[in-house]
């Protein structure tokens, strides 16, 4: 089996992309961040997700994002609640971290070239998050170009490095059809910006409204909802 | 003054180029890492050239790259010694580090994102270390092209961010030369893969090669080597 660096947040979008990836031949390299985030118990939904797949490694890397401030995820800036879903996706969000997937990229990339891997996967996708600027396919196509001219590999022709972005065009309600044909647990992932510390969503930022939306459209009951007794439409 | 982040190791080059950023106009806002290497000694020196530099703010951000191994500087790996210069350059040096300027530049992004900065400076040059990908022009102009489509202000339009390599063309005797009409006092800084604790240079890694090459092509004796009375050809 080739060996694939998928980063993975504990999310729902990095769960299904890991199991694109599996379901694709790939051994699972997964890779999380500890980055300063206010939530991070999707750290502890990375962990119970890379066991669920059975992935060969699961790196967990301490950066300080933190350091550089700028963002509602890991700053003292209030995390939006409440939006309607069509205010959602103006401009770029609070949320949004600078250059964090970049600097995520980045740590994918040292480790595909120590693993001899040619291919990273990542989640990002423009339909819900056309806010964020790294997540569109033309960064995409950049950062997958100058990998290949970053690495010793690339610039020896023994490796032609992809960044796979299966999620791209896709919406949220796809996304989840698609995990759930492939057997995604989604009781294992966290999406809220701002969960209890058990775990609970708050059921009012951004990621839990979109990831509500998205449940409700492709018609399946969020087992992450159905767990803390939270509202299913 | 323009805020611009400079990436600042401790070495000779990066010492340059921040005196070469100051002396275009910029406020420096230097940036170090702690990033597993064994020449930890070199963040000392960091330290110092920042201070010497007046710079408006140091951050020496944390990072882990030994996780993924694979380098002479971060892994158990011996730091080649005493090499004739010939053999310097031929093929990937084993002190290489994947991705380690990939790394670094996004980190870099994030800084000078948060502070509405255009402008990255990077120490590299193609002449003296051929054999690193991430240091040809080629890489730097791939990063920054990414670069210009990851950041919020690079797709609004607000900010056009610039990687300077201005050592990029040149020898190390040039560089020095350079510096040296810029008032860096070269005394401060760091050059070796494998110092001692005092910070002595051993004397016969390629980077102390490479450094008394430039030294003695520049015909200026290295203050770092009178303070630890070795041989200044």
């Amino acid at each position: 089996m080739k060996p694939a660096v998928v980063l993975l947040s504990g999310g729902l979008d990095s769960a299904t992309v890991s199991a694109i990836a599996k379901s694709e031949g790939f051994a699972l390299y997964a890779l999380s961040f500890r980055y300063g985030q206010r939530h991070g118990i999707e750290l502890e939904s990375a962990v119970r997700v890379a066991e669920a797949l059975g992935v060969a490694e699961h790196a967990i890397v301490e950066i300080d994002l933190r350091r550089f401030g700028g963002s509602a995820l890991t700053a003292d800036i209030p995390v939006p609640k409440g939006r309607c879903a069509g205010a959602i996706g103006e401009g770029i969000p609070v949320t949004y971290v600078p250059a964090r997937n970049t600097v995520f990229l980045s740590f994918a990339l040292a480790w595909a070239e120590t693993l001899g891997s040619e291919d990273i996967f990542i989640g990002v996708n423009v339909q819900d998050y056309s806010g964020y600027p790294d997540c569109r396919p033309a960064f995409i196509e950049a950062f997958e170009q100058m990998a290949n001219l970053a690495t010793a590999a690339g610039v020896e022709g023994r490796q032609r490095l992809r960044i796979h972005a299966p999620l791209m065009q896709m919406t949220k309600a796809e996304i989840i059809a698609r995990g759930l044909s492939l057997g995604v647990d989604y009781g294992l992932t966290s999406s809220c910006y701002d969960p209890g510390t058990d775990g609970r969503p708050c059921g009012h930022c951004d990621a839990c409204l979109l990831r509500a939306k998205g449940f409700a459209d492709a018609g399946y009951p969020d087992p992450l909802s159905l767990r803390f007794g939270l509202f299913v439409p």
